[in-house]
């Protein structure tokens, strides 16, 4: 049975992508393409009805939401690769609160980020400069409480890497290098050293470069 | 070792709540009193460091995310009561799909609609129709998806009731009551059914009856 990921080039779909690499699962993958609306046709629709990105196919069973995609292959492929889940029940509940943060609390200011700083001009939108002021605040804020977390464990969920960290690596990619906001990371001595270590992962390298978004392929 | 939940009361700590009940976990609680800035104090953030509700502590261990919390309380407690997590990998990767879908798709413009039509007047800030608008907007719009799977599964992730669907329950119960948009719910045939189905559990009328937020403790 071979597992095929839909629109790996994408930001969120790199959840997905990276936890399939980090744990060494064969996948084959299916280009999207956002600009021309396929995520919107009667096909797509039948496997993710919200017309978003990404899903996993794996033979017949399907499952859209990057980071509920992360959680089945960590589930599925458990014995192989770093165990990403933490290892006791106490564990993964620390994995899950910190993957539940990423969702609801550090993503949605990144993502305006994103959408106001990179995808506004290339889209020919103006970006709302009161909410980039209002994104960077609240971002900044989210990265305070992760500095003083950062200074007592090596990674968000205790000592261990797992999906929380590796569901911050797409849009803090986009954060330090195309929006321009190294230093909401570079200002902060712990969140920088957790930075670097998760983005120098060898599994993170081979999805930037394996599934660097072309700029024709934009936006999100 | 007694488990506690801080701010029982509230809309998102009803999720933990809930949780614990239907898997027969006896719990105390602790309030904590939004309206005089609790969730503030040094006290409260040495143990929620974004200064939000709620918050599970189980002896030494604390863990914050009210999704979170369901995932551990359903986890740790999953040989008695319903198994709210699904019998396999797969149904367990429904339920994070749709757990996320919650989180991530639902959530947001509920929360919209609460804070303008039922906080704004209480609190005494202006209602922002616009907002109101879209976000209703938004919210149809998910349910329709939710219609069609509903249509074909009498629960969220299958044919089984699981934390997916009881993460629904307390901003729903808004909506249906002090929102005053029941249409949303009774207009969508499949979704009616299921509403009936998940808020007539036992545990959730528990829930209801014993933690029911005075007003004077508003707001969330």
């Amino acid at each position: 049975m071979v597992l095929t990921i839909y629109a790996p080039l994408f930001a969120s779909s790199k959840r997905a992508v990276v936890t399939l690499v980090e744990k060494g699962v064969p996948f084959e993958t299916v280009h999207v393409d956002l600009m021309k609306g396929e995520h919107r046709k009667p096909e797509y629709i039948a496997i993710q009805p919200f017309g978003k990105i990404p899903v996993l196919t794996d033979g017949d069973y399907k499952i859209f939401e990057s980071r509920a995609i992360m959680r089945y292959v960590a589930e599925k492929y458990r014995s192989q690769g770093p165990d990403l889940l933490g290892k006791t029940i106490e564990e993964r509940g620390q994995v899950e609160q910190w993957l539940d943060v990423e969702a609801t609390s550090y993503h949605p200011p990144l993502l305006a980020l994103t959408l106001n700083i990179v995808f506004a001009p290339l889209m020919g939108f103006p970006a709302d400069e009161k909410v980039i002021k209002e994104s960077e605040e609240k971002l900044g804020e989210v990265l305070d409480v992760y500095e003083a977390q950062l200074s007592k464990n090596e990674y968000l969920a205790g000592d261990f890497v797992s999906l929380a960290d590796l569901a911050h690596l797409p849009f803090t990619e986009y954060l330090v290098n195309e929006i321009g906001k190294a230093h909401l990371i570079k200002d902060r001595k712990h969140v920088s050293a957790w930075w670097d270590k998760i983005s120098s992962r060898p599994a993170w390298k081979e999805v930037c470069e394996k599934y660097a978004l072309p700029v024709s392929a934009l936006p999100v």
